[in-house]
Order: structure tokens, then sequence, then C-alpha cells
């Protein structure tokens, strides 16, 4: 990929900045502001953030989702505590580590379906409390949608919430799609994250430059947030930008305009391909990615035009992500091409 | 402060973006990329802010000054290793630990003068070397310019260059402010960072939205960057507008042309300020600091109308900071504050 | 239990200090000598230890396993690299977190069965190499004998080393009961650590007052370690104390004896048990430990005379272990015990 | 030095196991009990110990003191916080950066006279609160008696638990020669150590095999400390023997007669040479320590036959350390070598 205007399916980190947000990034760009956020504008920002999830939450703007999520449980857990998750978290996979060697916490992971956690999966890892030789479970941390696009219902995170809840633990959400949820559950932000103590709600990936937000609904979680924050390097100088960004995404819902036209891509892309020969969509549709298993020579030849990922290797599934700047014409575009080169395949 | 275009001497964190850089960003808003900087422009850009510090150097995008700091010396030190720099070096006073806690790293401090380290100053901090009851040093760090707007020679640098080397040791320029270090001395970036093996180069307090780049001058600390970077959470997504940032900076030597104005700005206030009573210049006015001191009264009065910050609070010491978009008129008008309140004062 | 002079089965840790160690001890307790293992009697011991695995064999004594194990993994890991594990290794599930708090490596688990590594599941954990989003694999850790009791025979070892240092990785043995399995396997300790690049090589459980020591047979992981063992605070500064119990374990080959009967008691008593009605012995009895299932109110019964862990509650699984200082009479009179309260449970 | 019976001054690390503590652990050798400290009779000597300073203290037993001490930081301090200590504090200058690596404390240094710190010099350290830029000060930490052997009178060190607590700061006290201190003051532990949050209770330079006590005063730093514990790899799985020690220690006062002893033959040793010229004792001689300066040709002839280290190598300092088991006639011959020496050198 490059720079001539064309359109990919690798990564919703691979699109453009939405034009709303640059106007209120340029917008902004005005005169002198107090730096690190304690200007009028950041603060009336965060509060706008905060006030979506309920009148107990407080914001913290951050540059990335690893940064939120480890500023997450560093301010959650204490030096001997765990965090319960999904195998297939992000936080497991794709962090590089940084949970255990930037927070020192131990991921307490379960194998989950489609990456869900269910309440009985929690608290098949809840055991042996009291014991000084083992890790105690602090969080249950979720992902919002998971990364394999899949969703839990309000229900569901409320259950979640309530297990979590009776054993005294706290819930993470991880957000960095969050909006691509609560668009696809038709709720509203406060909707999605209720139940929710300390949720990263991302930005980047639905059309931000760079930007997301820890959001603190339980109050007490946030007493020493902006030492943690300074400390673990998520800390602008030049805060009004990240501000900004988050101004335009809630502005006329900007959020779910943006993720739900990714997700309706998708909807797109796997409704297209339904009926293909020698293609199975390995997950549930339900936000903006599809997973397909594919034969590896198709997947190769695909990749010299269209890039995107191999997701699974041995068994060949790929990952195709919709943007908010996802055109139809890409979609069909792209289906066709999908349908061309397994007819081709067959032939 | 707010939005309202005034402008202040409180930092030049406290700055807007150059134009330039937001055209840049606007510039590269086009078609998908590869995420990560994994794409053709971040590279490039990359490759050429490394290529201005010289052959063999490699260029890596970080968020902030905190980050580029700490993964300077996460890449450089081993678990044992320590850092000497100066009691007043921002890695000491300013980045909540950071060092301690997130790279596990002491700092073997010496007191300085301005802020600055001598060979032999280095020296003194050199001992017990062998001794497993002691940290070993392996990294000298040295602000350029200092957190008190002073400045190494290229000479002062070499030489402590050379003393670092001859121990062993790496030498690390902390260089949050190094285009203003290279204006006032009139030389190029390679020139100005000539005998470093680590370098932090700033860009954020110098017109860019918010973007540092860690410019690895010795090629034997490149080689697990990648991981330590996402690691640290410094990993940004949508890399090509970190990129774009620096491609900008190093346009028509823009780095220079804005840094170069916020010291002509500073070293305009000093001298308008040069024969006032009652007021003292207090370090010498090398880059973009003033550094005075005022009666408090003084100091409090003129806070209400301008923003900046008390440096040392017991010895009445300000910080008067200029920006590359302070103006000839803000520093006349600040100038005819400053010399009217301290009149004002002694009449 | 109290100082009664009774045994039970609950830990190898239970049990007293073999005579000739507490006489080792004694016997050097006599002068001044340097501290922190800077004597000559230390050296001599050091290099005794070193020597029983090969000549290029360097050992470091620790104070207990968990410092052990943290001090190989500190050793062993960059800051970006993890360590392949059985998920029911004591280091995942019995060192409170501190691989990750202590260490900041990442385990990267794998199933097992009956606690042990196979190349392949060791295989199926080394992936997505050069990513920079993933804790990259540096050590295969295994556990001579197991968590449960289990061997790797000398080819399983081998087999596991080759397949470790094929990928460039490096194996380390939690050895905490290796005198066990040198004994089982009736193989020298060179043998048992043949293919072993770091070894925790355990003394506490097996007569010892309170030793471990850290045997790096890979002479490259030795340069830096006596700093790492003081950071990671197991360096004693009476070590010649520590030393005395080596002296006294690697005489007459005092490990052979105390874990050779330790594994005979357990042989023992498994054997006593086979044709009981209502017990399954649950595990293969190759050293020193017994797992069987019990009904929960049999279980509670034997509790009150004989100390003993429920190792599975959910399933009823209880562990003995036998230990240097379990005597014949022991193992029968429990035997008979625990014979007695399944009959009376079933009648 | 080797087992030869002779004695030197190098420190009080190279002395014996006083003989009621070896009897002490060999009484306690008899049945099993349960590990890790969950057995009544470790159970009645840690809360021995905890009764001899106060209703509400309470006592964990550790390896060594660098142990201690770290264990003591990392149950007093939040992420952010870090501790105030004289420069010349062991904590800062001999434990291997353990306080930063393994706690992730910053160190917030004063320079102190004679390794002591003051409340102004503690008040001098504590600013810029609520800065999240900063690491906020949570703990003063003095040495009792301190590295150059000096005392705080009883006096001092309420009045720095006064300057500490109007602070909302703890104290923390290294007593790795508590014993020393309170025999020099003539008080009981639990006056040494009145005022004191968080106490490391020193055995090993006293007369023990190996045995530190962390002694936690401030009850509300007791409720995570076994997980804490076990994960800084300080937890004995032999715990009785550990306990046994401490056991013999306060039996009789022995702490007080081992301690007192030292002290005794270091004011003898100092009172032998106080007219030898050449030669001045450097620091006052208040427990078991003689610092003196003394030409290098002399320090080196005398290190042939009396191993003793050099404390300050450019200033010609030295240190000689004196221990429960230095005798009259070792202080005696060690002194008239010195004189011989001198004289010698002055020929």
């Amino acid at each position: 990929m490059s720079l001539n205007g064309a359109r990919g399916f690798a990564s919703d980190n691979s699109a453009t900045i939405h034009p709303e947000v640059l106007a209120a990034i340029a917008r902004v760009n005005v005169g002198h502001t107090f730096a690190y956020g304690h200007d009028d504008y950041t603060q009336s920002v965060q509060e706008r953030v905060a006030s979506s999830f309920g009148e107990d939450a407080s914001a913290f703007f951050a540059f990335n989702g690893t940064g939120a999520n480890v500023l997450s449980l560093r301010a959650a857990c204490r030096r001997f505590e765990g965090v319960i998750c999904a195998e297939s978290a992000h936080l497991n996979v794709d962090e590089c580590g940084a949970p255990e060697a930037m927070a020192g916490v131990k991921l307490l992971t379960v194998p989950g379906v489609d990456g869900k956690l269910t309440p009985a999966l929690v608290e098949s890892r809840i055991g042996r409390i009291g014991e000084e030789h083992v890790v105690q479970p602090r969080v249950v941390s979720i992902s919002q949608c998971t990364e394999l696009g899949t969703l839990y219902s309000v229900a569901e995170t409320s259950a979640l919430a309530d297990v979590a809840h009776a054993h005294d633990l706290l819930l993470h959400m991880d957000g960095a799609r969050l909006s691509n949820a609560a668009a696809a559950l038709g709720v509203s932000l406060r909707e999605v994250a209720a139940g929710v103590d300390v949720l990263s709600f991302g930005g980047t990936k639905n059309g931000l430059l760079g930007a997301e937000a820890v959001v603190l609904l339980n109050p007490e979680l946030a007493r020493d947030f902006l030492y943690l924050r300074k400390q673990s390097m998520q800390l602008a100088s030049k805060m009004r930008f990240l501000a900004a960004q988050f101004d335009a995404l809630l502005s006329d819902e900007l959020w779910r305009r943006c993720a739900g036209h990714a997700n309706a891509m998708a909807a797109r892309l796997s409704g297209a391909l339904r009926d293909v020969p020698g293609l199975t969509v390995t997950r549930p549709v339900q936000t903006n990615a599809v997973f397909a298993a594919l034969p590896p020579a198709v997947t190769a030849s695909l990749q010299r035009d269209y890039p995107f990922y191999v997701w699974d290797e041995p068994v060949g599934e790929v990952r195709w992500m919709c943007s908010w700047d996802t055109t139809e014409e890409d979609v069909d575009e792209f289906a066709s091409a999908v349908r061309s080169a397994l007819v081709g395949a067959a032939a």
C-alpha cells in the first residue's frame, strides 16, 4: 500500500483521519494553552467524554491502545494481583509482554469461545484466594468487540460485571473498537460500558489521528491516575490536540457514523461472499471484521493486489477489516476479486 | 490561557502546531497504508531523519519525551546498569520516576553547573567497577540544551563522548530541544549530535503536534529496538502521521527556522530587560529560555496577565520560555509589563 | 504438626535437616572468612558443585527455589523475551507472579501431560518470530522431576534440548527435586542435566537447612550473574554456611542417598495401596510423590491425624510426599490408616 | 582469611554463628512441621519478635538485608512514590539498584552528615507535592546505626518520625545493625524503634547464620505482606530454622550481649589507637565500627596480615569492624600492629 488513494482490508489502523477530526485539530491550533491537559479546552472535552459514560466517570487521554490498557492495569492492580482474560485477548497476544514487563501483572488466561469470556470461565480462574503462593485475581478483562470481531450483548457484559463484583474483582473493558460494538448493538456508549470499572476507549481505529482515552467509571481508581499516566509515558504535552480528536468523535455521534459504516461494509462483504464455493466465513460477522478460510494459494494470489493479513496460518484463516473510509465500491471490487480467484482455483 | 490567540511565556509546549506541519499531515491523509510504520512513506521519512545524523544512524518515532528517554535507557542498559546524569536533568526531576519504575534503571547523579556535566564530574561517578554490590555505570546522559537553557559546545560534547567511550560507556543526549541547541551553535544536526550513541530528538516543543524520535547513532543498539518500542507503549499504529511531522520539520530546515526564531525571541527579551532595576537574569541566555530572579510580589502580579512558571520558589527564580510562534510584539509587550511592574514595585 | 518427632506426608519442605548437613555447618563455623562467597572454602564448594555438572559449569548459591528460578530467567531473557513452560509448572502456578513482577518475563504456557513438555508442544509455542507485537520465546523451562512427580528420561531431556537449541532457545531446568529425578533414573547429576543451559538445583527439599544453587552450564550466561544475584536479593553474606550445605550434599552422594530413600518410600506407599478399593493412584509414581483420588470424607478424616494437601479439590485428588526422613514405619502406619478409612467409608 | 580460627576486622559478616544460635537450630530439627512459616513454633517466635517491638507489631522473617529493605519499600510505596534517604545509605550505594530494579522506587537522596538525616534535610526533599511530573515522597529511610557507625539518639529518631508523619510519610529504619544501636544507647528494642513504621531488623551481622526480620510497627502495612514476601523471593520453606535463630537472639537478650561486646571491642580499638601519630579516627566511634585515615602504604602493609576494607580510597579512609566474636586479644594484637606499622612508616 502506498499513498495513492487505494484502500485495502488489512486493518482499521490503515485508514485515514476523518476530515471532521482534522478540522477539529486545526480549529484549536490558535494561541497558547497550558500544557499537559491543564487547559480549559482539554478539561471540557475530558468531561464531555466522561459524561458520555455516566456522572461518576473521569477520562484521561493516552497515546495508544497498549498505553491505555497498561495504564488501566497499573491503576487497578497491586503488585501481586492478576488479570483474568481470554487467551486470544490482545493484552495476551499482541502487546509484546507490556502487561508483564511494564505493569508486572500476570495474565490468568482462559480459553474462551470466539474470544469471549463467560461467568463460568471467569469463575474457573478464581481460586486459591488467600494463598501467598498464588497471584490473586483482581481484574476481569474483556474485549468489546473481541479480537475476532464478536460482541458481548449488554446482558452478557452485565453478567460478567456481576460475577466480577461478586468476587470483589474489577471489570476492565478493552474497547479499542468500542464504537463498533456500540454501533452494532444499537446502544449508547454508556450502555455498552455499563458495569465496567475501567475502560480503554479507542479512537485511533475509528477515524482519529491517534488518541485513546482511559475512562474510569469506578471513581476509586482515579485518585493517583495522573501520576501513573505521566510515569507510564502516556502524558501528551500538547494535550489539546488529543482532546480535539475526541471532541470531534463525540460531535453528532461521529463515532457511531464511522463505526456503523465500517460494520455495514463488513456485513456487505460477508453477504457478497456467502455462496462462494471454497470459502468459509469462520466467525460470526458482528462488527467490522470478516474472518474466512481460503486455500493458501488463493490467499497468496489475492494479497498481491489487496493487502490483508493471514490470521491463522495452519488453518488458512484470513482477516478482512473494514474501516470508516471503506467504500461500497471497495467491497464490491474485492468481493468480486475473491470470487474470481476461488473460481479460478477450482477450475 | 485559553484559545483566544494570546501567547505567553509558560512553555514551548504551550505553542501551536506550525502550519507546514499540519499541511504535511493533511497531505499524507490519503488512502490506506500499512500500520505501525511498515509503510513506504514512514520508512522514507525515518531514513531521512536518520540520514540527517549520519550514515549509521537509524530513527524510531515515539510519542513523547518521556517515552523517547525511557526507550533510550531500556535499549542501552542491562538490568544492573545505571545512568550518570546531572541532578537537574529532566530524567531525574521531571519524569515521575519513569527511568526507575519503567526501565528499572538507577540514576547516578552529579551536581553539575547550570545543568551541565563535565568530564571530571562524569569520572567522579565511575567507581567500584566490577563490585557486585553496586550499579555499574553504562550511560552518560546529557541534555542539549539543558533544562536551564544552557548549551554544550560541540567540543564539550565531544570531550564527554570521549570520556564515556574511554570507560566503555554510551553517551545519551536528551535532545528535547536539540534544534534550539543546533540553531544557537549554528551547526547541523549531525554536528550537534556528534559522538552521541543514542539521542532523544524532540519535535513537539518545536512546532510539531506531538512526535519525538529516538535516533540510534550506535548501530549496535538498533537490533531489538522494535520490540522495546512496542512493549514500552510507544508504537503508533497510524505512524504515517508521526512521520509527516518529521518530514515537515526537516523540509527546508524548518527545525532551524522555528528554533532559531525562538532563540532570537529569548535574546530579545533578555536584552530588553538587561538594565531593569530589581531584576537579575540568573542563567546564561543561550537558547529559548530566560531565567530571572524577581521579587515574589512582582512575579505574582505579572502572572495575572502573562502565564509563566516559578522555577525555584525559595530564590524567586522564574522561567520565561519563547516558542516558534512567539512574536516580537509578544516580547516587547511583556518586557514592558515586567519593567512597569518592577518600577511600580520599587516606587 | 508440631515439634514432637512425628512425620507426615505434607511436603518434603516439612522435613528436618540431615545430620551430615548440620555437622558440615558446624564444621566451618570457625574463625573469620570473607563475606559474600569471596572466601576460599565457598569457592571450592562452588567449584565442586559446578564440576559435578561438567567442566564448563559455574555454580551460584541462592536462598530458595523462587530465587533460583527468577535468577535463571533474569540471566537468560532480555526485556521482551519469554519462557515456554507447562501450565502446571511451579513457575506458572506457585511463584506468586515473581517471573512477571520481578523479572518482567511472560510465560508462554502449554497444557502438557502429567506436567511434561514434548518437542511438539514446545514447537507449537514458537511462532510469530520477528514480530514486534509479540514476546519472543527465549527459554524452554522444564521441571525435573515435575510438580506431579513425573520424570523426563535422559533421552526426553535431550530431545527437548535439541528442539530448543535448534530454535536458538535456551533450556532451563527447574530442578527443585533434581536429586529425586537422578536417583530414580539411576544416573549422575551430569547426566540428568545434560543439554540444559541453566539449572535451578534444589537442596532444601532434600535434607538441607535452606540452600539452592543456580548452575550455569552455558558459560555465556555467567558473565553478569553476580550482579543479578545481588540485585535479586539472593546474595548471602555468610555464604560459607550455604556452601557447607552443598558440601555435605555432594559428599558420598548424600543427595542420592536422601532422594533415593524418599523415592523408595513413595514406591512403598503406592505399593501398599495398590489394591485398596475406593482409591486410585492418579499419576505415575516415579519419584517421591504419590497422587491419589479419594472420597472427600475419607480425605478429611485422614487429615485429622496425618497432614497432607488436597491437590485438586474438584476431582478429590490428594498429594502424599515422602522425604529423606520418612521411615518405613511411617509409610506402613499411614497406608494402614488409609486402608482402614476407605474400608470404613465403604462399609 | 581461611577456616583456621583467625579473626580480622573486615566485616561483621565475616564472623561465626553464635553457639546458642546453632544450638537453637539443632533443637528444632525434630519431626515434621508445616512449611513456609505456617507452623506453631514459627508463629510463636514471630510473635515474640513482634512483641519485643510493641503490641501492634507483626514480624516476617526474610533471608537477607537487601530482601528486608526491598520488601519494606514494596509494602510501603505505591508505583509513583519515593524514599528520602541519605546519599550514603546502604539502600543507595550497596544494593546494586535493587530498590529501583526490584521495587521500581526512586530514592530521593540528601547529603547527610556522618550518614545521618535531620528533620531539616528531610523537609528539603519534600516538595512539588501533587505535581504529576514528580515522584511523590512516601517514606523516610534512616539507618540505625548508620553505614558510618554513627547513631541516632531516641530523641533524634522521634523528631524524624514526627516530621515524617506530619507530612503523611512513613518512617523506615534500616536496622541491619539495630542491636548495636540499642546496645550503645542502652535502650530496649522497642525504644530504639519507637516512631518507626517499618523496620528491617538485622540478625546476620550479630551472630546468626543468616536471617533478618521485617517488623511492621504500622499495622496497615501488614495486610498484603505475605504475598509480597513470597513474590520477592524471600519466603523460606523450612521457616522454623530462621525462626530458631531469632528465638536464640531474643533469649536472655543475646542480641544485646553480642552487639554490646562488638561495640566494646570497637571502643577498645579506638582507645588503643588514640594517641598513635599518623592515624586519625575519622568518625565518631559509637557502635562496632572504627573509621580511620592512614597512609596508603601502611594500609597496604597491614592488609597483608589483617583483612579489612578501604572505605574511601582518595582520602585513605579505612573501616575496621568488630564482631560478636572479636576478642580483646584480637584487638590488642591488631592495635599493636597498627602502631608498629605507623611508627615504622614514620621512621
